[in-house]
């Protein structure tokens, strides 16, 4: 391309514009293909049941860095990532494929680390690796992972379910990810100036746990089906609460009303965000990679959702005119704005 | 891991030892999962249908030199790629998802361009892009693509099926996309050492057209179902002529014996191979990329393949004490090792 031509920055759109902008002419031609691009997952249409397909491409240095991720945690993560897609549609995944991009730096051992970590998250999740080849890198390490799965028709749950009057919910808590980056950061920083001390992360096992080796909410998915609970929509908290929130409004054509007292924290995440001089609700709003499940349900299923263990309540659905909105403990009504993980 | 720990090269498996290595212990649990690793597409049962998934991770530097390979083309290519490994399990791919690792480097232009060859791909072979996504890198350009088709039960085509007196058959011809290559990195070591120098590469056309724009059989496999044809087993032409013989052989616990005088190799690789001082059968066993079908047939078959057009017949399947070995056309025999592309 000559340097006369038109170069617009990539950065001009972000993560989500940009795959907007490239994919929005783009009109499906099988009637097998149901829901393409702008959800947790593509869904396929086989019948008696909905193959659901999710895609996720990690980069070394983008998505993570060798010096704190161990190898068999990076493996598991990897495949619990794609697996969090799938359960986010109220599906079961099945089957994962896995492609490494692998440079000479890597032992054969090393590899069998990584593969561990994966055939562990497979073997916890009774998933199938049915597939993936591995090729040389010159550019560090690259994972890309697909997971198929298998839903009902009549409870995949999508983004844009969402109406007036549903419950905003999430499971388990959200920002201890975020936090036990910035601890694993900080330690990284300290042995790169001074290599001989030791780190001290034995204390904050929860929250480098989170970040290190999450979980994808299976039993959540397995709840609802046992208590007939189908949620009106659903996404899994990987951006951030602000950007995955915003996913459910823009797509559902709805704004949100949250209430911060309502927003689970762990307490170890909320000591530790003080102590980074960090606002406790700022890391649960933007931290992402809690690969917890943000839903909504009718008013109607409130009492039944209500008794269930490890479900948090935080709003409510409202006219998309009225926005998304944050209700602070302190009185105050903010704006709640997209500051999740962007990494242009 | 410390250095004392035991480390051995990547290299001492080659990328197909490797994947083998990595994956042998790992066992399928689900009922659905009919085919793991080892084919070119996994395998899940879907009740009328099978779904039939395959993946490919493609990387700059690697893979491909953004120095010739047009965005557009290469957005095109990496389709292909993929679809062609759903035809050669004789199933018809219907959905792909694209995950892009990209730098600051790009500007949402070149990914406009990488994007018109990917929908012009999906556009020609009706296939749907249902999902993926965009990513930063700071290492080059990477394009992982995962292709979804169906097939029918009794009509897949593994690479475990050839059996002794099954008759081996490619389509089209061999080497061209390696001579194609040679030429691309001709005019590239020219262009650097002498920028003033214009590159002539359209009288070689059709060479360069087989490296930058491969088109997958998919006529082929509907001149299969017009003509009630089930090969024996099928692989496509990735890795080059010997080493995917040698997977079909491996799998199908056979060996092989092919005529020199019937591997179709273009009159145009033939002599481009002369002025490389290369061996056009060589170049057709190791060059690799053709994206054409190698596949067997029962003897029964035969009559009705050999009015096929662009079907070239060139050997017979052999017991495996046998071995795998090339009748030259100087009378000579030897045995066919495997020389495809083995990037470590």
């Amino acid at each position: 391309m000559s340097t006369e031509e038109k170069r617009t920055d990539i950065s001009k759109y972000g993560e989500f514009g940009l795959i907007d902008h490239l994919t929005h002419s783009i009109s499906l031609q099988n009637p097998s293909s149901l829901k393409g691009v702008g959800d947790d997952a593509a869904l396929i249409d086989n019948g008696n049941h909905l193959t659901v397909v999710s895609t996720d491409l990690l980069l070394e240095g983008i998505h993570f860095d060798l010096m704190y991720n161990p190898l068999k945690h990076l493996g598991y993560k990897a495949i619990i990532v794609n697996l969090s897609d799938i359960y986010a549609m109220n599906a079961q995944p099945k089957q994962v494929t896995v492609s490494l991009g692998v440079s000479n730096r890597f032992s054969v051992e090393a590899l069998e680390e990584l593969y561990s970590g994966i055939k562990a998250a497979c073997e916890h999740y009774k998933v199938d690796l049915v597939g993936g080849d591995t090729t040389s890198s010159n550019q560090g390490l690259v994972i890309s992972v697909t997971a198929i799965g298998q839903g009902e028709k009549e409870k995949i749950t999508y983004r844009s379910g969402a109406k007036v009057g549903d419950i905003v919910c999430v499971t388990g808590d959200l920002g201890a990810a975020y936090l036990g980056l910035q601890l694993l950061e900080r330690e990284k920083q300290i042995y790169l100036s001074q290599p001989e001390v030791q780190p001290d992360l034995e204390s904050q096992e929860y929250l480098v746990g989170r970040q290190l080796k999450p979980e994808a909410r299976r039993d959540m998915v397995e709840l609802f089906a046992r208590n007939n609970i189908v949620p009106t929509a659903m996404i899994d908290v990987s951006d951030g609460l602000s950007s995955d929130l915003m996913h459910i409004c823009k797509q559902s054509n709805v704004g949100a009303f949250i209430e911060e007292s309502g927003v689970p924290i762990h307490p170890e995440a909320q000591q530790m965000a003080i102590k980074f001089k960090l606002d406790p609700i700022t890391c649960a709003l933007s931290g992402g990679e809690d690969y917890e499940l943000l839903f909504t349900i009718d008013e109607k299923d409130l009492p039944a959702v209500r008794l269930l263990p490890d479900i948090y309540i935080m709003g409510e659905i409202v006219p998309r005119e009225d926005g998304i909105k944050l209700h602070t403990k302190g009185g105050n009504i903010h704006p709640i704005k997209a500051q999740g993980w962007d990494h242009f």
